[in-house]
């Protein structure tokens, strides 16, 4: 039976990058190697990584004077670099707040400096973007996360101001058109829709880094991993290889430009049940609703249980929503079709006539 | 042709490991899906992550009281983590200086408070462990490297001491049966004998940890990893898994004892040959010479480039020295078979014959 993945994170990739990836872990490229056992020096990682980088560039257009690094840790290890970098010593910061992972950054930020909340849709549960907020002009930099994973919120704009914007795009990133010029540093963990668990993307203004007037430990030290072209130590070579391979699909597909297309058109097909079907409502405020995490709830809560044995049934896995809020989840990646989306509406229609 | 992967790290694992890893990238244990897009809180990983902690308990013999972590960043972020967590405010730590892996532990670790440097070997171009030095009894612990793999040196006894140690066993972890209750904290990064980059092995003692007096960030704080069972973010699920995959080769193999015996008969071969042959020469302390990654040069530098080349000729990948120490250097990890170093000793003594 084919499973229709709509797993939150690690996530579906493209089956032919399953089928790449499986090829270079038996032999790579006719080396007689494995990618597992290659040395991240050797000519052939080497090629991987410059690659990577100029697909990323490409794919998203980024302008001359800015860095793309592949680093381990994950997001989570971002919200403490991140600050670490950009706040300085007696610096002040600005963050949004619009549920988990803003809140983790916030906290982690809040060891170095003093940081101002100046926005958080805490007050309804986090279902909506903040809207109405000042940025403060001396603060180092604002903080944001453009897609909410748990919450199924993203921002449709881009904060407006003219402090440094420093930006968690984990869960959007690549899935939509990006002025990549108005931010300061973006950090994306891979395993959304770059690749699989275990690399990171940072794409960094390099004329902002250095003013911190911190000593900064070398492995949370943006310069150093520029300088070292993200070879300061040795590289998650699987990952970055597999996030080369999806880009490379991405690329082939028409780029982010017609992936912003259908993760729409797949967005308007769900959105459109759940507003139309009278067992199901969204929870997102819906000008804010994820373009990537729909969320939804049924109105009758006994039938829970119910959908979701049926939602297996029909191939569907990981559209339970999140332990911290319950309900329903349906992650649509980059990778994800339309047909999947299709066997999810069909559902929730034969769900609603059984039940009504 | 084979290919006789003498790679420093990212370097050789079993056969048979690339072959399940590959397939576990295109089906997971008949789920339907890869290991590449399940979610690392489904059943399926949660198990994967279990047997790994189980399988590094059982093989290395770990005493109640420790913990098992798998995390991202490799030792390089150990050298500040372990440093963060064990020097308390206001402490004194005392490091072993054996080369790049400890100097650089001890370059991160003085930005946190006063780092005694006990004993060095920066002497002699660290081509031999120290022996006579004085632990403080003042110090919060003492970090030492096991095994070195730029100039093939290895420690051949645990330092004697009343305080904490901390050790970076990365490029010698599993390769030799090891008194783990003699260790606070011993870190390794995955890509020699335990898997593919990306992934960080830590086994900590547990009531050493929360005693430093400082505020530590979440990604770099044991005790947080320690409760969270190493999903306070998400793991770099691939090179987990195939970590699993190549622990549990060793265990059908035997398990650490029966591949020590193995790697001191590898070893014993090429420092054998190294000895006898005479065109080379070894360029570590005899009784210090590492069993993992044999060191040594041609007397006559003039054949190098000869000796390089017929080495690939044969199938002989990597052998070609750190590019900061020059010569030549064997990496003889666990899955690098008897077989493999026979070919290289053939080799020498053919290059002995022909140019002597």
């Amino acid at each position: 039976m084919k499973i229709h993945n709509y797993s939150a994170g690690p996530c579906i990739l493209p089956q032919s990058v399953m089928q790449k990836a499986a090829e270079a872990v038996i032999n790579y490229n006719n080396t007689g190697l494995s990618i597992l056992e290659m040395s991240h020096r050797s000519k052939e990682f080497v090629d991987v990584m410059d690659r990577s980088v100029a697909l990323v560039k490409e794919l998203l257009s980024v302008p001359e004077g800015y860095e793309v690094l592949f680093l381990q840790g994950g997001a989570s290890s971002q919200f403490y670099m991140s600050a670490l970098n950009f706040l300085h010593k007696n610096g002040k910061a600005a963050y949004i707040n619009t549920g988990t992972w803003s809140a983790k950054a916030i906290k982690e930020a809040k060891l170095l400096g003093e940081i101002e909340e100046i926005a958080s849709s805490k007050d309804k549960k986090f279902n909506y973007i903040p809207k109405d907020y000042v940025v403060p002009n001396d603060v180092n930099y604002l903080h944001y996360t453009t897609n909410n994973t748990i919450f199924g919120t993203q921002f449709k704009h881009v904060p407006e101001t003219d402090v440094r914007l420093i930006c968690d795009m984990s869960s959007d990133i690549m899935s939509q058109e990006v002025d990549i010029s108005k931010y300061d540093l973006i950090y994306a963990g891979a395993q959304k829709n770059l690749g699989p668990a275990g690399a990171t993307l940072i794409i960094v203004k390099c004329d902002a880094l250095g003013k911190s007037g911190r000593t900064i430990p070398s492995i949370l030290d943006y310069q150093l991993h520029v300088a070292k072209e993200s070879m300061y130590n040795t590289p998650p070579c699987f990952s970055i290889f597999t996030c080369m391979l999806t880009m490379e699909w991405l690329k082939e597909l028409g780029g982010v430009k017609e992936i912003e297309k259908r993760n729409k058109a797949k967005a308007s097909l769900l959105y459109t049940e759940i507003d139309r079907n009278s067992l199901f409502e969204g929870t997102a405020a819906v000008e804010d609703r994820s373009i990537m995490n729909p969320t939804f709830v049924l109105k009758n809560d006994a039938l829970n249980a119910d959908f979701l044995s049926k939602s297996i049934e029909v191939g569907i896995n990981g559209i339970k929503g999140h332990r911290s809020v319950g309900g329903f989840r349906a992650s649509m990646y980059n990778a994800l079709e339309i047909e999947s989306v299709q066997v999810l509406v069909d559902l929730m229609k034969e769900f609603e006539r059984v039940n009504e």
